[in-house]
């Protein structure tokens, strides 16, 4: 396949005009025109590392045939790599989670288990009834490879015997849902856990006598993650930190529910009720619950927010989220790299989405 | 007077070894010498625009004769420019302090009124028996051409005719404890109030639904106070504004209370009663009253939790806060500036203070 005259976007090697030619799974070539005119842009395909569900498939149900199907559907958004993510939950519904999803799943790249191993002080819209302290046995129990990240609060016990246990399996670390403090995180900072969880949405706040999560993550050097639906943090928020942290840090990821594409309505979000307005999740309490975000517009509404560059875009859209996870063939636009990519229009919408070498969106 | 062999630190030329020859008040030659070593260090005089006393020396009790008296004291921490600094108080009290101010004392550069037109709700340390909303002919009665910054509450009735009013005498309005969010910061900061008193002290807090004051001084292009005695701002919080806001934003002061240069004990501000302990000066409350922070100390820990280099420290030190009041004559160590001028040693103590050409402080 060849993708003729479009803007290539990668982001080490920046903008230029071109052609790229696909073969068995791979870019093969990439031929610079210069052209002052083009067709598209042609950046990597989107990953998203935190998803709990879309369009009521949900991590916490799904069958091994909706993973399929969630995989496929992500594709219209431009998905090409994702985590399907579990909210706190008993071991039992754990494990049946990782069995029933299988390997090799399309674009599933493996499993974010967000809990149980939190802070039930700001346990956000997890269930409070499953929030527990680590065990050694309990980790080697739901930590099968496919687990790529595990979303943790430092201040749990046995946390920095898990972080080590997790470090050596090689499953990020991510401080989330948690009050730790600039010390404690900066501990956990230097001893393995390098990312943070939805910044700064359930972290404790930023004080001028104690910098909390929010401050630390920012003063640290912590890849973040960051939810631009203007609904967990305003556009300011998100412009700001994108000021301090700079593209290289940042990771763009829905945290969408199971109303992700759906109208307004009721849910469901790890057993608990979930209250959908104006697009907006909510628990009764008011807590917001998720997302409705689709990654595609929250990669516009990012650049948006920010008037970053299409370059900067690649970075927090596809980029450092495989970075971080050490995924090193995929998220450039480059010979010999897969050809996970997305055609867009110049305004960021969807076109064709691209999944190894062969086209598995095209948009009427 | 000739200064030899010294490190000049210029805060737009940077650092080079050279000589100084300084006449009538002013420096005329400077001669650039290319060595190695050098005896000591030479910086612009700092410049402390937010201090309310010294060792029993209050702003709002001081006679015309102990005005030049803290004057004279203060040349022995290095400062060659300040604004004495009052509290909320009657239009009286505050008429009364700037008759006994009298004019061109020394190097007093005039007055930063600190209040009354605040928010009572992050009133701080000051009086709230005194707080109120500004009005035209009160400003009228109380802002004679000395009075170079005046610290109000945007969300005080009249503030924007106030503002007005005060941009056209060039009076430099400063936000401070205020509960003003990031729209109506906005409005103020695009409206000419450009400046925010001792940041984030007195101000709504950062989250991420709502930059508040905290989130928008750092946002938006303002110039911030920032008091770096490691009791206000905990070193890792003023090494972060530091890297978010660069050196050029940033206006070290001491916001210094009535113990400052004294022991521990029982002191007054503004007329209610402040416990200081191990340096540390609070209401009965526990709030933070001022501090007891001398400039030179402030310098020397601005720069090792930042880790700045001296030309930065220059700005933050004395450049940047005469910008700020359009003071274009002093700041610099270049030829037509006025002297005034710190000698330091390596570890940033000072050695002698030069006020306008003449040797004013000696350290034996």
């Amino acid at each position: 396949m060849i993708i003729k005259n479009g803007l290539i976007v990668d982001p080490i090697d920046g903008e230029y005009t071109g052609n790229i030619e696909i073969k068995n799974e791979k870019i093969i070539k990439i031929e610079k025109t210069n052209s002052k005119n083009y067709e598209h842009i042609i950046m990597p395909g989107f990953v998203d590392v935190h998803t709990h569900a879309l369009k009521k498939i949900d991590t916490m149900k799904a069958s091994n045939y909706e993973f399929k199907k969630w995989a496929e559907m992500n594709f219209q958004y431009g998905v090409t790599s994702f985590l399907p993510t579990t909210v706190s939950a008993s071991t039992d519904q754990i494990k049946k989670v990782l069995e029933k999803m299988g390997e090799s799943v399309l674009s599933i790249e493996g499993i974010h288990l967000e809990g149980p191993f939190i802070n039930p002080d700001k346990k956000g819209a997890q269930n409070g009834n499953y929030i527990r302290n680590p065990s050694l046995e309990e980790l080697k129990e739901i930590t099968p490879e496919k687990v790529k990240i595990m979303t943790m609060a430092p201040e749990r016990k046995n946390f920095f015997k898990s972080l080590e246990y997790l470090n050596e399996k090689n499953i990020k670390v991510s401080i989330g849902h948690s009050t730790a403090n600039y010390e404690l995180l900066k501990k956990s900072f230097d001893k393995g856990a390098k990312r943070i969880t939805h910044y700064p949405n359930a972290l404790s706040t930023l004080h001028h006598r104690e910098l909390g999560g929010t401050g630390t993550a920012l003063y640290l050097d912590f890849n973040i993650e960051l939810i631009s639906d203007g609904v967990h943090c305003t556009p300011e928020f998100v412009d700001l930190t994108y000021k301090i942290k700079g593209p290289e840090k940042i990771i763009l990821i829905t945290d969408s529910m199971e109303a992700a594409g759906l109208e307004d309505g009721k849910y469901d979000l790890g057993g608990l009720d979930v209250f959908v307005e104006s697009g907006v999740a909510r628990l009764k309490s008011g807590n917001i619950a998720g997302s409705t975000l689709l990654f595609d517009q929250g990669v516009r509404n990012f650049q948006k927010y920010t008037k970053c560059s299409l370059k900067e875009l690649a970075k927090v859209s596809s980029y450092n989220a495989l970075k971080d996870l050490d995924i090193e063939n995929k998220g450039r636009i480059k010979e010999n790299y897969i050809a996970n990519i997305v055609i867009l229009d110049k305004n960021i919408n969807i076109q064709q989405t691209i999944f190894k070498g062969k086209i598995v969106y095209q948009n009427k």
